[in-house]
């Protein structure tokens, strides 16, 4: 059982708080029963865990125990003191695990894509990565000055976005020459204040790339530079405006519900 | 100026983060400028303000300070380090507001109202009920088990929900009571995964009540004992579902397209 801070995996799992670090190893941290199981059930193996003597608390977590092994990754036993020192989280259910960062292929012909542009608040992102699995877009993007997707606050928002939903985090550059390859090129809708029309009036039937804008700033000049045009959602209340992951729900559902009715 | 942390207004700010003196005494704590220019706006009157010298460092605070003074409530100065320490955020921008919780009027015939049961975290009750606010509900009940309103993280999430739309916090007891007043009554639609109608397919033009359930939980008992039917929101992709105040957009949108489309 590891019983000193000074453990190489801990001090691993310490450094994955850098975002650097997640990137120059290519991997993120899960904390809890629910994302590991959810990581486990797409098929996602992770690259080592480490569990406190809770995890066998539950029939929940042995079972859980019992596939980690089965996945490879059985758990190495850390004090659970250390263990919640190392996490992110005050109730860490006495389970971590290091998991290469997921990516998913783009499918072929997407029809239904995301882009958050210069999301920075990772519970926001990660709530709009949860938004885009539920309306099953075939792929989310995001643009320079979001949050990074690895961060494990936006891991734990996003509820097992990352395993199911491919994300590319991306220059401009890469969006573009990303875009330039999709057949058929989607149309690029905006989404701000001011938008041309209202969600409910653009045809969604088409191939589409939904632009949500960060919390303050909305959409950046580039995504603006790319739109083919934009939307607004009618606002009867006297609020300003949805949150991003509200507005990406509302205007990905709406999409949703005019391809059902097709 | 305020420079003892033993000063009884500054005490009596620190001892509104505790819920049972904010119900004591009918007040809750605005913080930063936005909030406080938005129960302006809405003519709401501050009982006092706190303001330390960061306030003028901004034309914006500066205005905002002619604007409590006229309302009667000019900002009473205080050491900017103490007035920190009892503000909720790192944040302040030197302002903070004591206000009495608004009570405002239930429109005569409502016929779009949101029921909030059982939403435990306050970010995620602040956010549902600024897509209230936006979809412009004629009211948003809260039943027991939910978070109280008037807690500061539920007042930052909402963005000025607060001050226009009409909240009541009630006892299931209460809340028959105050259905029973409707005329016309409303029907009540609770939200879940199995629930029987995809939410486009209910009739959103009729009088309508919509109930979310709890993050975790879901709705509960006393909810469903009053539903007068269930509906889903058909979820294509891999994730189980919204978070609470992203389904209650999408329902709330829904039913706002088709009042437009009627």
């Amino acid at each position: 059982m590891i019983t000193s801070d000074s453990n190489p995996k801990l001090r691993y799992v310490q450094h994955l708080s850098r975002r650097a670090f997640r990137q120059r190893e290519g991997r993120m941290l899960l904390e809890g029963l629910r994302l590991v199981e959810a990581a486990l059930d797409a098929g996602h193996r992770p690259a080592f865990s480490l569990a406190s003597d809770l995890l066998d608390a539950s029939a929940r977590g042995a079972a859980l125990r019992s596939r980690l092994i089965e996945a490879g990754a059985p758990p190495i036993p850390v004090a659970d003191a250390l263990l919640r020192q190392v996490g992110d989280t005050q109730h860490g259910q006495g389970l971590l695990a290091v998991l290469p960062i997921p990516e998913l292929p783009l499918p072929d012909r997407p029809s239904l894509l995301l882009l958050l542009d210069g999301l920075r608040d990772p519970g926001n992102l990660g709530t709009a990565l949860r938004s885009a699995d539920a309306a099953g877009v075939d792929a989310v993007l995001l643009s320079p000055g979001t949050v990074d997707w690895s961060n494990a606050k936006v891991v734990r928002a996003a509820m097992g976005a990352h395993f199911h939903v491919p994300v590319r985090q991306l220059s401009w550059a890469g969006i573009d020459s990303l875009l330039a390859e999709l057949e058929p090129r989607p149309s690029l809708w905006l989404a701000e204040a001011g938008g041309r029309l209202a969600h409910s009036e653009v045809d969604w039937r088409a191939p589409s790339l939904l632009v949500i804008g960060g919390e303050a700033a909305g959409p950046s000049a580039e995504a603006r530079a790319r739109a083919t045009d934009s939307l607004r959602i009618r606002m009867p209340g006297r609020a300003e405006s949805l949150n991003a992951a509200g507005a990406a729900a509302v205007i990905l559902f709406e999409a949703l519900r005019q391809r059902a009715e097709a």
